[in-house]
């Protein structure tokens, strides 16, 4: 099958530099962040306010993609699972889903609690959530 | 920015051709399709059975990626909204996100219950849930 070209709508900006640090899932101490979106795509933040839940959807480009099954959470004593049924960052495509609740925006720099993604990481995309509220197409 | 290389794992295969007759969204009537995944990916389904419920990420290859803000469901007498508070699936990156449940896996094919991509959709990728049983790294 042919490449599909990407192109980054920002980045994030954190105090996590290093993934040593890195919680493996949000709820496990990962600090607040900002979401950095380039200016060309400013508008399509419109309407997002303090409060909001949304999906963002990072590109983990720090994961290695060669590797079709590993053991949870790193841990040796757990059996080898393909990679399709966990959430590992190691995977074909490293695409990172976190769910975050939007603290602040600053123009188009969106401030986010408990994101477990370094700083830097390109961000592809943000969607709100599945409910009958926001359904949207 | 620099330009990000995905290559699709799999594409959907189903009896929905038509982007006119798909349904908004998965609960309003979606059938159910098969995740077609590449030879080269069948390892990293191991583990994977029926019943299971995972997050689907596709490429919605029809959509347009220069719209930064639309109406609601398509409906003109909704105010217009940014992309990033909604679902549709016009957006700078058109990342499609799918939570389904696993009805069969027959190889590497795997049946989910709906699913409302068109025939021929890219996959990118497939993660298990966010939950304390399959959170892993």
């Amino acid at each position: 099958m042919t490449t599909i070209a990407l192109r980054p709508i920002g980045k994030v900006e954190s105090h996590l530099t290093d993934l040593a640090d890195a919680p493996r899932q949000a709820d496990e101490g990962a600090p607040e962040a900002w979401l950095v979106i380039d200016a060309d795509f400013a508008a399509a933040l419109e309407g997002l306010k303090a409060g909001d839940d949304v999906i963002v959807i990072t590109w983990l480009d720090r994961a290695e993609r060669d590797i079709l099954r590993n053991h949870p959470r790193g841990d040796p004593s757990r059996p080898a699972a393909g990679v399709f049924t966990t959430r590992s960052p190691h995977r074909p495509n490293p695409l990172g889903l976190h769910q975050v609740t939007v603290g602040a925006i600053d123009g188009s720099r969106v401030l986010v609690r408990s994101l477990e993604a370094v700083d830097g990481t390109p961000i592809l995309d943000i969607k709100g959530l599945l409910n009958p509220d926001i359904q949207q197409r």
